[in-house]
């Protein structure tokens, strides 16, 4: 537990660095105060004048609401104009030097900071949830803080054999006086189901009570973050805290969920807390969103212990926006993240996760026919478990279900507890699961699964006989069979409770239940015929480790990301081709059935704006059919670059509820100027109104450069170039869909003007893009929530 | 060597397969003719008519010339169009149905095809330049083909010990009687430049002769052609063989070169050639390059057995359109070419490369400053070694020196053979260097460098006790100063040789030399303090792995990938902290002395058009100051959609050189109504005045959708609305030119039109940002070379 402590205090010391970095950071930028975003740009060689964006004089400018698309291309443009700002400083001043350096070097700060408290809290989480899960069962007599292992560990009296079995560790029956053999076994299941019925109400409760947000697995609101929406509090410091806290609890009341999801939430509530130590990340929502990148690779990273499969699940699955810089960073952040993990060590073996495995057994080309099946068992699984999962949320989502989510979790808690008791493969926790399936099985293993007895009759005095001849050649012992029976028990029993669990009021992931569910299949294959005996052909392990990679690819239809990981899980070149053919099967057959991943699914079930880039757009509609005003909608609202009066400005305002106008030279000729936002010209407006003598309802509103001769004795007119977008996107009536969704996605717009033959004829948001979409795929097109 | 024979037969079988299903796809696509780019979409729920853009009327509407850009859009859309069409008729019938099906899968075949092909030719480059290294120093007399490890392999009478000096290898001098003594070492020195300057003079005379694309690395070519440029007959099949040739020769003739950037450049040629046989490649310039992406990976997957790394080497480095298909199918192609590779086993160790190793000793902590220093002199001889590279090939290319590339090779052939000879580890070939300078020293090891005396007076008799303690412990032997200085000397060598070498008018790459010349650095450190007695602290290999990165990160200036490579090599995730430290601090020094990578400077050197992704454009000039006319030219050349006649269009093609033509309303109100082709428009009107009846000088070419009621008796009018691009790119003239370039990046434009207040003012062009950008940054912006 000290060694979180440690780290705890070494982040602390790092942050106050960044303070001390930071009020310089301060200083600089509050030195120019000229806002100039959308006027005319001058020449760099000849320019002397300064401009930041980002200290606009109207406070609020250039900011977004809650439960908006940020404007990439806007974003980028303040970046490129702040460290435009900051070079051309730096050649004045040695002081400015010194911060541009440091401004550059903050990045690769932060991605460190980012990954070494993801790493803490990760192992934190580990150590913690490896307590809980073990307090279910029993306590350790020399401290109530060790858990089963570590309790065994300090007990030097065990022998290799009975590790399991040492006298300091009780469980629960044993330390109650007088209770009768017969009734043991019961009070340890009574004990064990109101442990992880205290535990998953603790969650609930925690979750219901201080941040809604934290419950779930939270890669579906990550990618649409990433995609440039905004939801505020969802990467907050409560929801950080409450996650944490819940995601051990519900690991360790035993429910089938993982805390892969969870851990990449965790990893991005980390980054965006320690966004805010940094000036250049605070203000900017694109340069945010490259760090949360970066966190989601940390996460997948701290996960598995997988950081280049972290990158590249970060890089194929959830990110939106990936340059290269963020993908050499992220792999920065991940491989710290990984470091960190493995120095807290949780497992106590020096491996970034329990189910760490080393194969060395070569595989025959023959075997890529069960690998293949497999893929298919697993695509089918994906596509079922996305479809069943979608059924019961929505299920939950319509009716009154939905509005008891403590008692539901409770149930299903109740449920899972009860039933996985008395099956030895689903009483333990998921990832020892996996590791037990994942390993190969030594001589003087005593898991049941490794239950072979010698064959021609060698005693057990002469292992080491047999050992030469390999574990293939042994007869299977009658251990083995239960250990089949109960495996494919727990297989569907996992099966269930997995459609239950996730989407519930309590955090949540996928990753590990989809692993655990694959490795049961593994079995069975032993005994196929073309082993020649004597010969160790084959691998359970491998055949364990193939299923988890199609069960996960036929819910996430992810491909290079998950080989990878498995890859780096295995550590061996040769099984690459194995997970390769499952994992491809697995995808082709699950998008077979349906072509939406289970995060997908998800977005779409809560209504998020999000622009998926895999899929393309293969209609043949074009811009004219889905802007707006349609053909019998009264004509597009905008406003003339001059000629109109506050009052009538603020009534626009007032009676639409467009977040932005097109400006014209004028209602007859239509020809486009810019684009104002909504917001903008609000607090523009106010701040005329309070702040500017004279300013009265009939002031003229002024988009023009040069000012139009006022008539005597007229009210000063107010000046909005300032805040006018000059340079709209713009595409023509005769625009494929297709081609505009490309720009869209490409360059991250949130509007785009359309025009025929110069004239501004209407506008397509992002929103008019998703419901179109929606429309197309024969879905309801008002299922797509918020602007 | 019969392995090859078996595979290329594979190939062969499966390239019929693929005409098998090829003749199905000809008669498909030509069933529909219908020419409708660019004319009026339907809605797709009652669309039935069949769109294909490939086939048009005219022939030659929609290719490209040599040394153009091509337009993404347009590729993309192309594609779009024709996956529609396709599936659209798969619901129709059953062999289009399985069509569609074939079609969906060529993408792999494809891939599975150049993943075996790139494979088997990377195995024969290996034997062949194996043997050929060899055959300068002697020849075995078992059979001329047995190398210098085989035949020694054939005699069973070597000891392992002895196994460099057995009977039936000998070398020139040997074979000949009544050599006195002293002069055999005369005597294999002069055979041994000998055969260097024969092979040295077929690789030049070969690529003179027959395909003078064939020299120097590639990937600069191999860039610029993925980010959308055409150069003929640079991935044709006489470049393949004879590059493949070529690389043999060049490699044996002991030239300081590698074949990492030819092996991508083969890689490349397969794939091109490959495309051939499928449509869907064949006749799609977007497509191609996604196939051609995937084919960068196999490259270096083969060069280096790193198939993850090959794909993150494209990503990183090589690709300009890279999406997540992309990914998926380059990990394939990857995978299968590193499996052919290995099954064809040149170097009869089952792995994939020589210098492939395995460590399993722990770095400390402190060991991070030397990593760090051999990052700084990485980063140092990188930014030196491209000043240098570059410096030479600009003298080669402006002065008499370059009008005789065979002599200038035949000189520095000579050069490095004369020089080369004397120190044995430059006389091995590089990546045998590599390889023994990885390697951790074996007891039994007779290596130089792995000369270590017992310590505390062991005999050499004790060698077993001594080995408990590790080698660290043990005394340096004399032999070990001399390799010591050779190391030195050769590291000298390679140097200054490699700046000769790369450029010159034969294959030649780059990463084997950098990383050979790194590993000298490694044993240096040996003899630093911290080690205590006894224990094996410090990895010599380790050091040549880091070096080798360090200098590898500096002259190209990769980052993930090349980590990624190196973890492949080593296959231990704990290595990945040293080499990371290095590359980056290597790639961070080499950054601050200048920004390009070898193969940008070399792009640049060259005046290929290409479009840098990585750089931001961080001036603040606009639209306006970089698109044509300039202020004091005439005004932009126009077509107005009617009222001009052919003459006066054919007039305008032929006054001017512009690659196309915007199309407005009128001369006077500048409306704009699409742009057009020059290439289209002139094919077309050639077409027209061919093939359509009555059409005359004075007939009215008419880009409007209604046909205008002409005066009876004039000449039909000829309609072009078919071949307008009736959405082209618009931005206003307040755009600032980095969101224009970001558009031309992300978006792959060829031009963009710049208007302003809805009236047409100008058109910017590929070529005009790259001039433009050339000027920004002080250089000549002539030197952009072709369209």
């Amino acid at each position: 537990m000290y060694y979180r402590i440690i780290i705890k205090a070494h982040i602390l010391i790092l942050q106050s660095c960044c303070f001390l970095l930071n009020p310089h950071a301060l200083n600089i930028s509050s030195q120019t105060q000229i806002t100039v975003y959308g006027s005319k740009y001058t020449m760099p060689n000849n320019s002397p004048k300064l401009i930041d964006l980002m200290d606009d004089t109207v406070p609020g400018i250039g900011t977004y609401e809650d439960f908006n698309t940020i404007d990439w291309v806007r974003e980028k443009s303040k970046d490129r104009d702040r460290h435009r700002e900051i070079t051309n400083k730096s050649k004045h001043s040695t002081v400015a030097l010194l911060f541009s350096i440091s401004d550059a070097f903050s990045g690769w700060l932060l991605m460190l900071l980012i990954g070494l408290m993801s790493g803490a809290l990760a192992g934190g989480i580990d150590i913690a949830a490896h307590w809980m899960t073990d307090l279910k069962e029993g306590v350790c007599l020399n401290g109530f803080w060790f858990n089963h292992e570590h309790c065994c560990w300090a007990s030097n009296e065990t022998t290799f054999q009975e590790r399991d079995k040492c006298p300091q560790w009780k469980s629960w029956a044993e330390l109650m006086d007088g209770v009768s053999e017969g009734r043991v076994n019961v009070l340890n299941h009574f004990m064990y189901v109101s442990w992880a019925l205290l535990f998953a109400f603790l969650a609930v409760i925690l979750v219901r009570a201080f941040a809604p947000y934290a419950c779930g697995s939270g890669i579906p609101e990550i990618k649409t973050i990433l995609s440039g929406f905004i939801i505020r509090g969802y990467l907050g410091k409560w929801t950080l805290i409450i996650k944490t806290i819940t995601l051990v609890l519900a690991v360790s009341s035993g429910l089938s969920l993982g805390k892969e999801g969870p851990l990449v939430h965790v990893a991005c509530c980390c980054a965006n807390i320690l966004c805010h130590f940094f000036t250049k990340y605070r203000r900017n929502e694109a340069k945010k969103r490259e760090v949360l990148s970066a966190a989601s690779a940390v996460g997948v990273s701290v996960a598995f212990g997988a950081p280049i499969g972290g990158v590249l699940f970060s890089l194929e699955e959830v990110s939106y926006y990936f340059p290269l810089k963020t993908l050499w960073r992220s792999f920065f952040a991940a491989l710290v993240a990984a470091f960190t993990l493995r120095s807290i060590n949780p497992f106590g073996n020096s491996r970034l996760v329990l189910f760490y495995v080393e194969f060395h057994t070569p595989w025959h080309l023959l075997e890529l026919i069960p690998f293949v099946l497999l893929g298919i068992f697993g695509g089918l699984w994906g596509a079922f478990f996305i479809h069943a999962n979608i059924a019961w949320c929505r299920l939950r989502k319509n009716t009154r279900l939905g509005h008891y989510p403590v008692i539901e979790v409770l149930v299903v808690t109740l449920l899972t507890a009860l039933l996985a008791f008395p099956i030895e493969y689903t009483r333990m926790s998921s990832s020892e699961l996996i590791s037990e399936l994942f390993n190969d099985c030594g001589l003087l293993d005593s898991s049941k699964l490794c239950d072979y007895t010698g064959n021609s009759g060698s005693t057990s005095g002469s292992v080491n006989a047999t050992a030469a001849n390999g574990l293939g050649a042994r007869l299977a012992g009658p251990k083995l069979y239960t250990a089949m029976w109960q495996l494919a028990l727990a297989l569907v029993f996992k099966m269930f409770i997995t459609v239950a669990t996730f989407g519930m009021k309590v955090p949540s992931g996928l990753f590990i239940p989809s692993m655990a569910l694959a490795v049961h299949n593994h079995e069975r294959d032993i005994f196929r015929g073309w082993c020649s005996p004597g010969a160790d052909c084959i691998t359970p392990g491998l055949y364990a480790m193939v299923g988890a990679a199609a069960c996960l690819g036929g819910v996430t239809r992810m491909t290079v990301s998950l080989v990878v990981i498995m890859f780096e899980l295995t550590g061996g070149l040769e099984y690459i081709v194995p997970l390769m053919a499952a994992a491809m099967t697995s995808k082709w057959v699950a998008d077979a059935l349906s072509r939406e991943s289970i995060y997908e699914a998800h977005i779409r079930l809560n209504g998020y704006p999000f622009l998926e880039a895999k899929e393309e757009f293969r209609h043949k509609t074009l811009a004219t059919d889905v802007m707006r005003p349609r053909r019998s909608d009264p004509p597009l609202s905008v406003l003339t670059q001059s000629g109109m009066t506050v009052e009538e400005v603020e009534r626009l305002i007032a009676d639409t509820t467009y977040s932005g106008f097109p400006v014209v030279i004028s209602q007859l000729s239509q020809r486009l100027v810019g684009f104002v936002l909504r917001r903008d010209l609000f607090i523009s407006l106010e701040n005329a109104r309070r702040h500017q003598d004279g300013v009265v309802s009939v002031s003229a509103v002024l988009f023009t450069e040069c000012e139009s001769p006022a008539s005597p004795g007229a009210p000063p007119a107010v000046k909005l170039r300032s805040i006018l977008d000059l340079s709209p996107f713009t595409v023509t009536v005769h625009t494929p869909m297709e081609i505009v969704v490309d720009i869209f996605r490409k360059l991250g717009l949130r509007q785009c003007l359309v025009i025929q033959n110069g004239r501004l004829l209407g506008i397509i948001t992002k929103k008019d893009i998703l419901k179109h979409m929606a429309q197309m795929a024969n879905r309801d097109p008002e299922s797509i929530l918020f602007n």
